[in-house]
């Protein structure tokens, strides 16, 4: 029964006035959960939610994933171990695993919108680098992937530029010193998502190093996510994207 | 003498192709900066730069106003005392000074695009809120404020929902805590730039405890600017609001 | 014009049930401000606002003393300078200022109830344990103090031991390396808000090491404020207090 | 043999003055534990010893459980891990295990008094707010468990406001960013104990980062615990309910 | 009225059970105070307080200085300024005052017994030296200065190896790396007093990596205090030089 | 050959000034190592060098347990695994393991001199304390244990108070909050070496949060090694034990 | 089709002005790369890339290890395990793997030119070292290793000076308080390379503390390495090495 | 008396034996510090000592420059004050005064050897690096400035190769994320000497993140010194440029 309704009995005398205050002044949060929320409900039910899988017991992921799948037509989850894969597997043969992003997710194709570049330092930084493109394409991006360009060897860079002027938002991962994003930041003029990875050992003090360069970096245009937030990342560039292809009036009519 | 004119030459016989070679194998980063980096400096130049004033002797600041004034007819700068304000003005008499955002700019009248809401949790936090606010309209952004509505009073926020749904980018300053771009990252549908403040004393450690905070900020679109770092948070939110604005395929024609 | 007058509009066709829904859906928060958050207002209300005047330029603070001493008869402030203090007093000739507590205040004398013990490890500690005893008796408390009790001297706890335990609640204020806490949460058998102060030098860290010897704490019934938040711990000492004066049923009817 | 029976002795001859001197001199502290620690020790033989179960060896842990057992009709004990618990089921067969709260008790059923409420950020941090629910419990109090209300989506905790505001004391477990008892703070008008958990990962440094949050709060009534201690924000959450109960009075009569 | 004074009441009847019990359940702390903390009391009234002037107001710091000195015919304070020193000399005209050591005080010539090596690595270190020195002195050491033999010329520690293995007890201030310790703790054996000071700039962290260092020293007999804490290192020194000078039958008759 | 048998050389011809003059300059160190040295080598040989067991391979182990234990008819260490005693016992097969000090040593049975007294917390703090207990009895001390008196719980300090003044040097060994230095440094008259371990979780921070407040502790005569070292705690208490025990003078004879 | 190629075709009309422009200002990253880059890559191209092995999948490395070798007829490798080696030897069976240094190689013999010292305080130190002299011998120099000269005994560390004097550069690792660099930094007159390891416990924190100790060394000619760093610290020595051998002129000629 | 006089005395019957004995035996140390120590002191000696002036009062710095220009005819002292300048003026009228880099010097113009590069990433860095570049040049080396190069534009850094190529060392002077080491250490083949400054706001912590960045750099090459340790910068520069003009053998017999 929504407010309307209530209304309506309300004129036609099937609902008494107390009962119908009672109901909007014990509705407020409901009423905002269901009807004020709608924008952010959509965006939460446009997907269904997503599976944080880390340290979940393998019964409950399973249960999780199947219930998931079947509401939606669609699940996907970050963080997921093999063992993990192999025990959902069992109720979605269709799954699929990704071992290096540790994705689990079963997914229709989708063609993505606009460009996100995903760029890494090195490749221990894929796990990062591989969770953000993914979660970005997941969120409906078109992703360009332009791995191992770490500053001690700038040429790589600057050899892909034109891979990275053509994208409307840049994540750049990167573990020990971090440099990559300041870098970038001089180069491109779009929004850029710097994720900071564990890789590294001794000062790195498992990322907190590379958080702390991001954060100082005086080129423009950057700003950071917690280490190795793969996901974080990837959906903050997919959130800028989708602006960016749709443009504002578009996207707030739509959403 | 430019590419085409060597390359001309060459052709006409005029520089032997061991000269022109010499050129080229001399030219990369010249022509880099010059050709390849157009867009780039296109935006560099759109604006004159912006002058981090802190910590800069009274006569070189005062000189460098005075050359970007005259050069550009507009000066944009940030963290400016008083007395800085006071000695800029002896050169630029028409300059104007915001002692809460500490921010000295002679900027002609002009019409910002879209929308970027600029929140702040407590009143002690509109340094950075306000830094953040004057940067996003230099930059283009139509700016609307939603100061004082810290999460220790949640209906604060709820009552300016509107206004925060309207935005195309939120920023939100908070010191201490800083809880309160997790609860606006559950609310809005627009990427969130987390703005850490100094503000707290104990074990805010200047402003780390809330920087924190935000990097581990669960909500989806936060990503974090460096504590008090107003201008990077506007920076952001402008660019972001430009994308939106134009949608990315007129972004990239005019940028 | 509240949901019952809306609601009776609707019945006697006064009113369309879209513009009756208008007002349901734009309502929640505003509702939940005015009517829900009743007994949270009534709280806040009970008392006039507590000014924090830590770094309020001397105008704005005269300003707000002046505002709340008119609208309430009383005003109360913490973290207060003697400059400020001065200031005020032109314009509250009645005004009164503890220089160690640094608290400014002008409060109709009243009888406090119950009990709170505030004790200090040192002299030096007095500021905090201060702030923390007179915001106590600002929010009903009867308070005790018990200075000057640190761990290195045990006699010096045990012979105050009687009155310890005749609170319902001990704020214990130390720095250096805070151990008080422990000691006392052996002894008594009620809430200890332990209260770090900044006293100390060198491996002090300006008061985190006290912090984490007091959240390290192995006694029961130890939770802990932050550094020097003499304010934090006297509101929850009376909080306490309160609750056990009254118990719960007449609190929840009286509040 | 007590102060009085030596005393009686004195007077009658039976004992020198120079062997009652001794006794006193002797006795100060044996004096004190057993006579002036009385309360101390009601409270602790009150209820048998709790056991922090965590690295204690399996036959040292089923001696303990089965001397407390037999000593008392009851023991609990917290951080207990499932080959710990099949342990003790060999010696105490109607042991009950919680694998999430950990803790490992027998216990005879009792009604609980007054209303406390635990609340969760997320379902991660179960664990620490199931041992602070369970001890709570333990000591005495009527919980009430309201769990996965993480600010980042706010209409959770409005939904459950009436449940929050019934309880004298609420406790908030949350790992991540912390922020939920800030949000809390704001909404009831009762001691809050915030329990930062270990839940998170890069920036979250453990819990530092959550507890840093807390202890920063800008919100009234709050003090912390240390991260992932449930039992220490249980106990506290039940000591503070009990004196709401019976008030202090009686509280400080039957004690 | 002493413990064999009510024993003798009792006895001839002067006194009932009852008032004797009272006397005696109330006493044992100050019983403890007064007679079992003999030894105690008599360290510290051998020696007059000792006064920490640090951030003392004047008027406080002259009266407390006053005070002693007719009580004890002495008096002896730390962290004094130069204007408290001033300030005390205006009381106390034959006050001494060393402006390296801080060290504000007025004491009569005594020949100290045994020998304490005080060190230290630089010139900067020698305000932490000489408070460790002034205070040994003070409390009964013979000391000997060995300064300017930092490790990064080797054989000024050589040069005066016989001054360092004359001593009981060897103080080693250092600041910077702090790696003067380790190097002392090969060449002697005795107990060697490791006392980091605030000396340094960038890394050094107001002494902590000075601190660090020698809490990680793999040399044998090093035991360490505050940074800055001179006070501290000549007190423990003092202690250790009595012991061995006495011996321990002796001393523990005599203290 | 010796100093003394080159320079007769030298007198009666034997040898060339040359020659001698070679042995001279060539000899400062190894001449420093085996004359100058002399005590602190006397002090090194006097027992056998103590082994540091923590990741030591097992084939490694038995090697330098064989060989000393065949030089020396005795030996000892530290941080051994169950692992390794078990590999020690197939070539020393008297070889004597404790599992909760993880010392593992053959070593005749000594009558201690002096007193040591090594106090615990918890029982937790076994491990430490132990260390410290065995290595003190090593290097000559007579020991007393007294353990599980944290300060939580006053009375089981207080109750110790005559065996803790009989010693000539107090370890205390705590973790968590690491109170108990403080209150044993105002209770006893000698050096205390405090030891803090490694025992607690969340903000304990591995034991660092216990050093911070020991290396903090106000009251006089603490000195503080580092985390979990007992072996440091023990040598130094040995030390001062020793130099109490035969006093200055004949120590510095006899070593 | 190189530079020279493209303005041959210009030169004789084959190729357009426009594609020839097209060429060299898509060009200017890749010339750099190819041309402008030449020295650097020498040096890269002189051997084959170094392999990090640390948590690179067997078959990974496997098939790393055997392109490097077929390609470059030698392979060079840091940070492989035991397990690592054997999979390695499948394919190479003439690969070398040395347990302590953790290097895997298989390289020619070749005679090192000049001189570099490795120096350690400590037999646990060794894996860092090692992997300094490896990667030291590996480019090229000579290497002379010094080991377990540790401060706490001096003389052993002056009993090597003609050693480390015969130096170009030092290399000094150290754990725990790392005080040996100090020491070495007086001594010699060549750069020092710092290598902090993370050898120690409780305080060490993981090697932090030494490479505090080492970052605020206060003697001359010393700069730091990462903490286990050995490959920078070799790596940078053999460097200076070169330098120091071949002497500028020479060097920059042929590199 | 050197050592062969001394022989020579004992071989004629001049000194006897015993006496020697006692010249041998004490000489170690002297010995050493005179005739082995010859190198190290006259590196000390080639120049006069540097003054580190912070912090010294202005009559003890005044004597001190006094003394040394007599002595030396020159003299050389890092981060001085424009009063310590205007003070040492007053003795020294001729000497010159930096307020950039903060030296104070009187020092004969020499024409500096080789090559070292000194670079900044913005002019917020240039106090630093024009202390290394000042020290450099004391200590003989020809040096060439770059500044103003940070990586947030790159090309600049690109643009500055052949000058950054030329040296024989380059020191690379950066705060805030300190990213430009990195890029460098890709770009060259010499030794990079890291110097973080302590530019920067909020989370650059003073300088420890930038210095974290470059300790964590996976660039080949490079090592770190002290923030803001500019001096260090300089002289590990020259030093190794020293070694690189000279070659190794030619350095080795005229240092």
């Amino acid at each position: 029964m929504n407010a309307q309704e209530v209304l309506q009995k309300v004129k036609d005398g099937s609902m008494s006035i107390e009962e119908a205050e009672q109901y909007f002044v014990r509705a407020p949060f409901e009423e905002m959960d269901f009807a004020k929320l709608d924008l952010h409900r959509q965006v939460r039910t446009g997907f269904p939610e997503v599976v944080f899988c880390e340290r979940k017991p393998l019964e409950m992921l399973k249960a999780i994933y199947q219930r998931l799948y079947e509401d939606n037509g669609e699940v996907f989850g970050t963080r997921a171990g093999e063992e993990q894969a192999a025990a959902v597997r069992e109720v979605i043969p269709e799954i699929s695993y990704n071992p290096v992003s540790r994705i689990l997710k079963c997914v229709p194709e989708r063609k993505g919108i606009g460009c996100v570049a995903v760029a890494s330092a090195g490749t221990a930084d894929l796990p990062a680098a591989e969770e953000a493109a993914e979660t970005a394409e997941y969120f409906g991006a078109s992703v360009i992937r332009i791995y191992d360009i770490g500053v001690s060897g700038i040429h790589r860079v600057l050899s892909r530029l034109d891979d990275l002027r053509a994208a409307n938002c840049v994540v750049a991962a990167a573990g020990m010193e971090g440099a990559l994003i300041s870098v970038l930041g001089g180069l491109v003029n779009v929004p850029l998502i710097a994720l900071p990875t564990s890789v590294g050992y001794g000062a790195s003090l498992g990322g907190v190093s590379a958080l702390l360069t991001m954060i100082n970096s005086c080129a423009n245009g950057i700003s950071v996510v917690n280490i190795d937030n793969g996901y974080g990342a990837g959906y903050n560039a997919a959130l800028i994207n989708r602006l960016a292809v749709r443009g504002a009036e578009h996207s707030r009519q739509t959403d």
